[in-house]
């Protein structure tokens, strides 16, 4: 935020990885990072980097901000939800790797400490969560993270409550109307194996999201599951996808790797 | 449950580590274990062998049913709210170790697949809920469990919405009330440092529940966070316990173990 | 073995990833693998598939025997050393990850027994050791391998007693000699930073070995150390730069990928 | 070193965790050390605390040092071969885990650098080699560490080359000669199994060095494998031990833990 003048001077064309400028509202931004935003003026000209929702947007824009690693796996596994005014409320938990961290080693980053750790990152008030409002507008959205054993990646299970009775075979047809074009989502559903839902580890080092769901049966409830490469789709990779979209290059570019297994 | 009869004659007190006789309601267990109870004359004269719950019922018991590792994560956290009628609804969230699975070797257990897994085990149908639905009734309970990198452990992240509003400091009060005086629950809440909720890694080998708790600001939401080690208060542990009570010795004997620092 | 006959119909050009025509010598196979070879006419026609060592061989064979990880480690570590007769003796200690057990689940590989392992898997008697015997003649190599907590990944350290003395700067110029070329072998040897040796998690998908060493003051102790993907260079990827040279292709071809960090 | 005045007239009795006495040799240190030693005038007062080989010394002691981590599990594993003068030269392997780096977060104990890391430590020079020296007069001992995931353990692998031949036989009888008697030294040595040879995460919290061999056939190698807890036996544990020693009370006394399983 502060060194943007000077980085516009540089480029012509400028992805914002940061957190600074993907907030629309002054408001939200005040609310979740607790401090006035310096450069309120550039808000409303960064488009929010998540292609399979702005992609015509980030074609044409000058300035991206690159979604978060969380609000990433939450908002892709609820949008064709959300599209059709199908969620009441929904309750978000997200399982996360220590490179969410960053790179700064602390006492919680130890590794004796943070080693087979389930730890209640933040049970409330994840500044992620103004992402969601943002994009996912109306319903309620509640929050919370939790870091475990692992590096890379993130697990999100999204327990949706339903405005209406869906049941699994059009949800089904829901997600594959919205994603069955997109290059880096992936529906997981299997009946039978050992790999039935998304999982964060076959996806380190790619830029999937990998998207899965069941219907509690006798309730209104919908578990979506999404799975990212927090490092990926959630932070650099995406970042490279919207930059290829910004330079009218094939969209995957440098962003072919399948991921490996075992793993 | 096919050798009860068999047991009964080798010993006057049994505690029953298995599932078979945890639940009252034969309608209960046949839809969630998906056949028909063999012994349904037995059911009533089991005591469920939670002694926060039944610790009376124990100490007369001559036969004893060890509840579940995910129900008794889930039920010890939520008691003292359901106890006061103060539970909506209860999403809850359940990360569990390896060992949860059973010692028989699998392709699901096998390690290059099962190592870095965040694996949705259960997203919905667990069979721990109906043991919850019989000691939690009348909220609705939506429970999913995902296994992750751990032998032993358990943290159940329960996102109860409240009936009417309660403060934090509210919650201290109720859960103290309920469990001050119990041997084996400890409330964990801090305001700074690694460990401000409970950490299942650091009750490896010890018979105690750990539970903290967040109130989201702005909504109806608490955050309820328990932890065990599954093969001890969620198993062979709790079984000691209860085997304590009905002999009339020490309630902790052969479990007072305090865990290791750092794991 | 037994179905190689079917499978030289099939196919003109074969590469065997089993442990069956590595060996040249009948009694060495014999010793190691404890029963007859049932194939002795084929064994002078495999080339071991070691394109460092046997690069044109490889290149105009029919049939070729893909090396075994533990060996490939070895022997790419210590070759520089061998070629120039400085080696008196050398301990090597191999430390595996669990996807060297191959894909089939058993008790050993129960995750929560495998699980944190440091398992002294082969102290002695390691069936790799023929194929070192094989590659390296002359010096005595004893091999000891120990499973640890990892997935893919081989760390070999070589312990060598030299036979002259010999520099750090000239066992340099002794490894740039011969693998300055090669396009999957880098020398790591850093004097600062994290990452100062080889180090197997960086090479997880890759076709790299990484060597580095370092010179035990005061004594003739040289520490080669050397680190590889069991399933790429140690296994598939390695047969893959096998079947490009074959082919006449690349070496390189599919084997671009550089690894991942953090991981 | 710089406060031991102070903490003599504290107290009558003092056990030295740090490095400072271990060692009688001022040139030893010295080398080792990289500095002079503040305080040779109480070099030779102190007494190396380690009670298989110095317990009526530690009885009567005032001072006591406590030995390094890496140094008990080698000595305590080479010991009895020592002792029978049949130890022409020995090759030490510790793989260790990230306890053993102390509690000070770095760059290097960061958990996205250090999970998963097979990282060499110490290729050569490791300071507990000056206390090998010192217990173990005579052979070379060539010494290695490398950091692997762990949080608590070492495992030593010791390439020992013998003077004369000794069968596995003998060497069942010599160690069971000097530590059948051993309160905290086991031989673990099994034909079938997952647990053949010592395992250090079954040692997680015990005082125990659990000891196991293996001998090459057709060489003069004997492989020697010794685990501890390097927080227990290779640090507090034993100080512990030496304190009941210096009491006059059971040694055993506060280290009555057996261990966990599974792990």
């Amino acid at each position: 935020m502060d060194r943007i003048d000077e980085f516009r001077k540089l480029a012509p064309k400028i992805i914002d990885s940061s957190a600074d400028f993907r907030l629309k509202s002054t408001s939200l931004y005040e609310r979740y990072y607790g401090r006035e935003h310096g450069r309120t003026d550039l808000l409303e000209r960064f488009v929010y980097g998540l292609p399979e929702r702005h992609r015509e947007s980030i074609r044409s824009a000058e300035l991206v901000a690159s979604p978060g690693c969380n609000a990433t796996a939450t908002i892709l596994a609820l949008s064709p939800l959300h599209r059709r005014d199908l969620i009441e409320t929904a309750v978000v938990e997200v399982k996360a790797g220590s490179s969410e961290g960053g790179n700064a080693a602390s006492d919680a980053s130890h590794h004796p400490e943070r080693s087979g750790a389930v730890r209640s990152y933040k049970p409330t008030g994840h500044r992620h969560v103004a992402e969601m409002i943002q994009e996912l507008p109306g319903p309620a959205i509640h929050f919370s993270a939790t870091s475990i054993e692992m590096v890379r990646g993130i697990l999100a299970t999204c327990h949706v409550f339903l405005k209406e009775d869906v049941s699994e075979k059009d949800v089904w047809k829901i997600y594959r109307e919205d994603y069955s074009d997109e290059p880096f989502i992936r529906i997981v559903k299997e009946r039978s194996g050992i790999y039935r839902y998304p999982e964060p580890k076959l996806l380190a080092g790619t830029n999937y999201c990998d998207i899965g769901f069941e219907r509690e049966s006798g309730s209104d409830r919908l578990v979506v599951i999404s799975a990212i490469d927090n490092l990926m789709k959630g932070a650099a990779g995406q970042s490279v996808q919207s930059f290829n979209l910004m330079l009218g290059i094939d969209e995957t570019t440098g962003l072919e790797f399948p991921g490996l297994h075992p793993i």
